[in-house]
């Protein structure tokens, strides 16, 4: 096991009813500005139960962000925050929503001259706006972590900071029934590969780490396929095992003292930044690509994956990372996403446009030893096509 | 799964080399006073660390904790801590020592006039001293969650308050080289049965808690007799496994969304109250007895655990689970810990003292469904002997 720090100040609330736990959470003095997405959680209930919540708080709200979130979305909301002196910011929707409630906290208490910098140019984040989160789609872990990732221009990027964390989350599986199944199936297939990223690297005897990942994995092959079929998608069990499952993925705790990987996510970034693709459908396609291309450097691990999540136990070794390899591809057609980027439509020329954008976000040393260059990605996009 | 709130906002810095963390963990102008127990820190080079660690503050020490850590011994530490002004507490040890400083903690600030009251009669702690841990033996989790159990003439008995949980923990798995067997394997055998109480239950579909738990099992069983053994026990993989799956043993992840039992936690404490059997002993002697009785009442579980943990998956579940409890009793054979009251030489008549006993602390109603009245104690405990 490799020498780590962990910490994860999130408080969380789980189960059904517990968005009213926010009214004990917020400070009673606070001045609260609600951001959230698109009207859906008007029609689906959670809009009605937040304000009935926040009846005791002075609130604002502030909606309309979209999926990747967008640098120009937020920071209209700084407007509103000057205006009326927000002090703490309740994201109330998805992994898009949290994230960009992160990066309008940080850009809101920024002392230089352009908060873009701090995703470009990784300038400090010194001080931020306090966060809360009620999560209404289980995917990102965002409501947990210090992560954010923000999109400028066809550029998507990330960033992070102790102090974006939100200081609770609200995890209540019942809101995710009024989810489209693309939205269910985005989000497994999201917290799987998060998974994936921390797992599939090299062997350094982390066995805590090792079968929590491998826990997660069989608990989202079990569920996942479950929150799409007719007659168990609005299973409340499944779905809270679901939505635990995928806080988990990334909260910081299974990569922990472990190595990661990262490069699913990194060139899966671009397909979305320049062609608009559903985050985890880049992953579904560019994951299966990396267990092929990276197949020699991630050989243990593969074996172990094999045995432990899929039970491939015979054979030799090469036939069990075949069929794992194969399982994983089966696992995410049956969620209904992609694993080609020909199954998008789109064309192979574009290949070269994400390598020149790699290159140019600085992405040449992927992976969890570095050894993902340009000449790699280049054949895992070529692979994946 | 059942609804849960979860909060852990320990900073656990892992890993070799780690105890210098603790200089910039603690504040500057902190007044911190070490605690510790014996001398052994002395000896492993333990102490001398954390003096170095501790050059650029202000700091004073007391030492002579003693397991199951002593009202009477704490109090003690009142006086340096009034007259040298401490705002800090360092623990330095193991659970008992972590233990007795949590109590230190919230009796240097108890407003009432007995801080025993917190123990025995569940006065609420409304303020504490700030507390940081350097752990030297991986098993009761103490260093990460808010629970303590303090004894005071024969009665041992558990409290707990978010305010004692310890702002950051050292977990550096070298120091745990220069641990005695037995002191090893009580560890283990502390951490395993840990596990076990929030396990072993009735199932509410927690697959994430159930996967955690069974990962943790694993690990201790395939780690714990490394240990012991003359070619591994040096291993330091095989003692960061050990410290980790410790910690995450009860830190509050595995137990939240799921019932928890706690019965042979309880009985297990008037043996130890009565005639000073170490405290994993006492839990190694009475688990197996709670597997028989309260089998019945577990069999959905017990079955699981056969299959999961010790991989029986022939024959008819009663067989499984005969299967499962054999495989348990020699796991702590194997970490040669006893598995019988009378293993001990204890006379038999002392059951009915230990029910006494366990009426006397208000007992009556353990396990997870509280069904566990002193009928049932008794029942188990003459199934121990």
């Amino acid at each position: 096991m490799l020498n780590f720090s962990f910490h994860n100040t999130t408080k969380i609330h789980f189960g059904e009813g517990q968005i009213s736990a926010i009214s004990k959470e917020i400070p009673k003095d606070a001045r609260v500005l609600m951001v959230y997405g698109g009207g859906s959680i008007k029609s689906n209930g959670v809009y009605d139960q937040v304000v009935e919540a926040l009846t005791n708080h002075t609130w604002f709200e502030f909606s309309g962000i979209e999926p990747n979130p967008n640098y120009d979305t937020l920071m209209k909301a700084q407007a509103i925050i000057e205006a009326e002196n927000i002090d703490y910011l309740l994201a109330v929707g998805g992994g898009s929503v949290v994230d960009g409630v992160k990066f309008i906290s940080a850009a809101a208490k920024f002392e230089g001259e352009d908060p873009w910098d701090i995703v470009a140019k990784g300038a400090p984040v010194k001080a931020a706006i306090s966060i809360g989160a009620v999560l209404t789609l289980p995917a990102t872990g965002s409501e947990s972590n210090n992560g954010s990732v923000v999109t400028r221009d066809g550029n998507k990027l990330p960033f992070g900071s102790p102090l974006v964390r939100p200081q609770f989350a609200v995890l209540d599986p019942k809101v995710t029934l009024s989810l489209s199944e693309r939205q269910v199936a985005n989000g497994v297939v999201d917290a799987f590969v998060h998974i994936m990223e921390q797992y599939l690297t090299y062997d350094v005897n982390g066995k805590v780490q090792d079968r929590f990942s491998e826990g997660l994995l069989l608990t989202l092959i079990e569920e996942g396929p479950k929150a799409l079929a007719s007659e168990t998608k609005d299973d409340l069990e499944v779905r809270a095992n679901i939505m635990w499952s995928a806080t988990m993925a990334l909260n910081g705790l299974i990569g922990a003292g472990v190595p990661q990987d990262w490069a699913t996510h990194m060139i899966g970034h671009e397909l979305t930044a320049s062609h608009g693709i559903d985050h985890a459908r880049t992953l579904s396609i560019v994951l299966p690509a990396v267990m092929k291309v990276r197949r020699e450097q991630k050989r243990g691990k593969l074996v172990q994956y094999a045995e432990r999540v899929w039970n491939i136990t015979e054979g030799s070794d090469d036939l069990k990372i075949d069929a794992a390899i194969a399982a994983t591809e089966n696992f995410f057609k049956q969620m209904q996403v992609p694993t080609r980027i020909s199954d998008e439509g789109i064309e192979q020329s574009y290949i070269d446009t994400w390598v020149n954008a790699l290159e140019t976000h600085g992405m040449t040393k992927l992976g969890e030893r570095g050894e993902v260059t340009l000449e790699v990605s280049k054949q895992i996009l070529e692979t994946a096509y």
